[in-house]
């Protein structure tokens, strides 16, 4: 088995840097349950040839290995076979083991796990119509025999419920990677690639291992290194597309928009000018020579000082779809962020409203853009803030490609230093009801193309991961990757279930883990939450790092971004009735719900709405009463999240758990900041007591 | 002429990227003024042959063909030359021609330049006891002919009144300069010098032309490559050396307290122990082998993260007296800076307060270093701000070199893109009444060594230069690198006296040119404080960068830097009747004065009390007015410096009108930012309106 002791062997080798995350598929202590499982898994048919389905057998096989201890057989005769591997109609004797109406079931991507009771006993058949199907069934099923779960009745049938299942990376080519706290890039250094490819293929696997299928794999801001990704450096992009083809994961570049001048040599870039589009034709071409199942561009343009159409009075559907042309014939995608406001407002000028900015740029071009265009939208109408409510484009634009942009890497949320679990945010996000055609039209049945049809679309995500041995930073950020690929997978799961997945196949299954730290990841984003930005208020941090409080930090700002907090009131009135009229871009349901103080989400009331201090919130406290309260409480759940993880000491290995441990006294120490910062700021402000006479200085 | 010509030639040299500052040496426009100059300077007779007194030599005769627009004659015979060039002490009958109580007076760098009449009419003397005199004196004489006065009755007789007259290079390696803001480095570049080494020989020219004769040429903050500057680096500080050395300019390196450990292989930087004495006895050696006449070190120990003696338990004598002793058998000097404080500090803390930290770490020890250790003292408590008292070392210590050390880089007062001229700040500093033995003993008494006596003492500043073509970002910048110099050659020259010097050196003799210029200049930090930081109060600027407004940008911070504004007062109550006892660090007419709030000189009234806002100041008007007033009055004297300029159009080659103006135009953008930003903070804060009603945001 020479093919396959790679990755079981992987483990002792000493030079790996990197933690396995929730691939060590080491949770099977018990070894009368782990010799049930070898008996039962001893061996394997499969005579799918294709690269994707020799990754999906050696995936199985180095994951069985690693699971029971011993090697399974690679055998010749199904009849004989313990696991039988297969893409269906490619040997119709195995198909017709299995029901006819659970095949018709199957999507392209989904699988079918089943054990079959037959003559000779069970056989567990793990098939798809695809062989990236299959890669991601050989998954599902390691990861459910890692659960220790009973596998005699298995029976899983599962097709992804988002077509695109992306991964950003924000990695640049000097090897920094713009918000990544884990280290740096495990793609590049100095301009070219790192001499550790090995880590890269790792990446995929974990990638894969979630459902993941689509990775940009430069950050959205393409600077001149980056530009040349697409000319004389593609060699870089081959040889990681090579990589995470064989995962059944699309290669796309985050490109300049002005490439045509940076390096064409050009004098414009306009999107309607002929000599433009032709360059990007023929440099589109050059790609696909190179790269044939190369997946597309993704833009950022006309953003935060990122060229663009605008530059020539063209719209956003002008500038997106040339490019989507030149992409066309490949089948390549062109996608397009809709991040896109003034980032050089005057703090003075009360009649912008940098929320309102993504609707007005794009929703009147619903319809205009071309069908391998996808609008890549954030979720909410900021930027990845601690609370926002979801963005208005979502459920307003009914005939546009649409993909939500999640961000895994935590840079307002405590940067990997802070334990913040974003499962639960991302939920609340899917859950959110657009009102799109009536009740009933959460954020999750827009993306996925079910209520406006949709060529493509889905959801995607910034990347958390770095060269830290443990890839995220904060060993239990690894449960926002993997929370994230799951959930574009399956946004019906429910947090709980995604939780223990996680749990159990980094920590093991033992039951007082599980409740312990399920509990701490869980309550963490609501902890985050209570100690920093109150009622959605936002960007009461540091600027440009965004790292810790400063309430006025963005406050005066060019930037679009303030809470205008005085002596009586704080919060911007974003009323259609005394404000800035941003409520009114949701569906009406919506818009009256947001409109009205009564029936505004009170975690999000400072962002609808402007608020004396002494404004009374349903708890019956005033508004800063709320903020000191969840701010000395913030910092004591903090300090509890720390006393639950202690009491780990001796069920977790050392070094894992002496760095978790290290990070939840950071977070206390940083979360004590938060509490008095931000109490101090309010309470020199308003001369207005906590009514428990706490210490605020 | 051809060793002469060059000097003369490179202004037509195109090739040249640099402006040539005050020593253009084109300001005679009168052609008959111009003759009459011609006439009187034609010829020179110059015996000295040290390498000085070429350069002084070769100066002068570039000089004065670049003023005359002919070149002048080197004669043999004296009897036959309009000037004498000459070293005392060298040529008896020359020295016979000025008078003995004259040459008595001269001290070593000291100067006498004389017209003397005799039988064969006119001679202009130039004497000196030393070559770097009579550099001095030619300077001083091509920069009193530029003035176009009068020769015939010629009579200067100066002698430095600072010992050490000192320029610090904040220069990194890498050729990033920090807190610079004209460009990057012309020393360095990606860690080896530039390849315009002619343009720092440009630089020893300006500085010598001045008097400045020492210079530090890397960043106080040296870190990986710069330690190497005292190992294998060395041949580039030799390099530099070589220009210098011409120019009777001593050369300093910035060192690594940490270098024993960094590159010399020891476990320890312990200034006590044995083995590190050693090694920089060693060290030492090896610098002075290269580089015989090198100045010494410059060191920034236990401040904002550097290493230090405190590592080890040592005092800062203790840390300096080691490094001393190694520099002793060469004459090396050793400058250790006291800009050491907590930059840890919790800002809830209101027991400790960074403006007593200088005074706490230093005064204890004074009589303790070795005599060729030099205190290198900033002007003020904090560091650089708008507006600060003067430091209460200086003064106190009776027997302890001192220096004084300046800013002409303008980290806090604009950074050359404001117009912000220092000499009357510096002035201020000089002049301050330090009371060390009674009344009439000003800063400028105490570091020249005439108050307590002192064998190395001075004044030294962070130069403002950088790449940029103009040398200071800022054209009119140049007048602070220009005035700094003079100060430290003479404190009591009034500003008025450099200003137009600087004037008419760099714009020519026009009157309206001279009065305008010099208004702007002298008005300018006035202006800046009006719409900047009130009444002492400082650091109301973004982390950092340090540009523009951030009231709490270093608030909440651990750099110790507050000014505990909430919404009834503001300021830190430095008094010892009620506040951190800071005041009692001066002499005892000064704390009083500082300590009594009807004493306390208000523009630094913030600095030492904590006042309400409804605090009424000498001229009636509360706090919260003044800081409205002034603020709106300094936008409008912002205005009114453009408005000035523009009426100079016309009699500033466009080139320099247009890029004054334009700096002008972004000043009144960002002073209106200032204002606002601050005006706003503190309504928003108090909720008191300006009685004017004027726009606050």
């Amino acid at each position: 088995m020479t093919n396959n002791s790679f990755e079981a062997n992987a483990r002792d080798n000493k030079t790996r840097a990197y933690d396995d995350c929730w691939l060590r598929l080491d949770g099977i202590k018990d070894s009368s349950f782990q010799k049930n499982y070898r008996r039962c898994l001893e061996s394997v048919y499969c005579k799918a040839d294709t690269r994707l389905a020799k990754t999906a057998l050696n995936e199985l096989l180095s994951g069985l290995t690693r699971l029971t201890g011993s090697s399974p057989k690679v055998v010749d005769d199904p009849e004989s076979s313990c696991i039988i591997l297969s893409i269906l109609a490619f040997d119709k004797e195995i198909d017709s083991a299995l029901a006819t109406n659970e095949i018709a079931k199957l999507q392209p991507e989904g699988f079918l796990i089943k054990a079959v009771k037959d003559n000779k006993g069970s056989k567990i058949y793990i098939t798809a119509k695809t062989d990236k199907g299959l890669l991601y069934g050989v998954f599902r099923f390691l990861l459910y025999l890692d659960q220790q779960k009973e596998i005699g009745k298995l029976h899983l049938l599962e097709n992804p419920k988002n077509p695109i299942r992306m991964i950003n990376q924000w990695d640049n080519l000097d090897g920094s990677i713009e918000r990544g706290y884990a280290g740096r890039s495990i793609f590049y250094q100095n301009n070219i690639l790192t001499t550790d490819m090995a880590r890269v293929k790792y990446y995929a696997r974990m990638l894969a291992s979630v459902g993941i299928n689509a990775i940009a794999i430069n950050n959205v801001n393409a600077h001149k290194e980056e530009t040349r990704l697409i000319a004389d450096k593609i060699h870089m992009v081959k040889e990681i597309n090579d990589i995470f083809r064989d995962y059944g994961i699309r290669v796309f570049l985050s490109i300049n928009y002005a490439s045509p001048i940076d390096i064409g040599g050009l004098s414009s870039a306009d999107p309607l000018d002929d000599e433009v589009a032709k360059w990007w034709v023929d440099r589109v071409a050059y790609i696909y020579k190179n790269i044939p199942d190369f997946g597309g561009f993704l833009v950022k343009a006309d953003s935060e000082n990122r060229p663009g159409p605008f530059t020539y009075n063209r719209n956003h559907a002008e500038g997106a779809n040339m490019l989507a042309a030149a992409l066309k014939p490949y089948g390549g995608l062109l996608i397009w962020r809709c991040f896109v406001y003034n980032c050089q407002q005057d703090w003075r000028d009360l009649t912008i409203d940098r929320a309102k900015a993504a609707y007005e740029n794009y929703h009147y071009l619903d319809g205009s853009f071309a069908d391998n265009v996808i609008l890549q939208i954030k979720n909410g109408p900021m930027d990845f803030q601690v609370r926002e409510p979801v963005s208005p484009l979502i459920g307003t634009m009914e005939r546009t490609n649409q993909m939500l942009e999640l961000q895994i890497t935590q840079e307002y949320t405590g940067q990997q230093r802070h334990l913040c679990y974003l499962v639960p945010q991302w939920k609340e996000i899917l859950d959110f009801d657009t009102r799109a055609k009536g009740q009933g039209y959460p954020v999750k049945k827009l993306v996925n193309g079910s209520t406006f049809p949709m060529k493509h679309c889905g959801i995607t995500a910034v990347s958390n991961i770095g060269t830290d041995y443990n890839w995220t930073g904060h060993y239990l950020a690894q449960a926002n990757l993997y929370g994230y690929g799951r959930l574009t997978w399956d946004p019906d799961l429910a947090t709980e279930t995604i939780t223990e997945e996680w749990i159990i196949s980094t920590f093991g299954p033992k039951q007082e883990l599980i409740d312990t730290i399920s509990k701490m990841l869980i309550s963490s984003w609501p902890i985050y939450e209570n100690y920093t930005s109150p009622l959605g208020i936002g960007w009461m941090v540091n600027p440009d790092h965004h790292y810790g409080p400063s309430v006025d930090g963005y406050e005066y700002s060019k930037w679009g971004t303030y809470h205008r907090a005085d002596f009586k009131a704080i919060g911007v009135d974003r009323t259609v009735a005394k404000g800035t009229g941003f409520t009114r871009q949701y569906r009406k349901d919506n818009y009256l719900m947001f409109e009205n103080i009564e029936t505004c989400p009170e975690e999000l009331i400072l962002f609808f709405h402007r608020l004396p201090y002494t404004y009374r919130l349903k708890s019956g406290k005033t508004i800063i009463q709320h903020i000191y309260d969840t701010h000395f409480e913030g910092v004591d759940q903090a300090i509890r999240l720390k006393e639950q993880w202690e009491k780990l000491n001796g069920m977790i290995d050392e070094k894992r758990f002496s760095h978790v441990l290290d990070r939840l006294k950071q977070q206390i120490d940083h979360a004590k900041e938060w509490r008095d910062v931000i109490n101090s700021y309010f309470y020199r402000k308003t001369g207005i007591c906590d009514i428990h006479s706490r210490k605020i200085y």
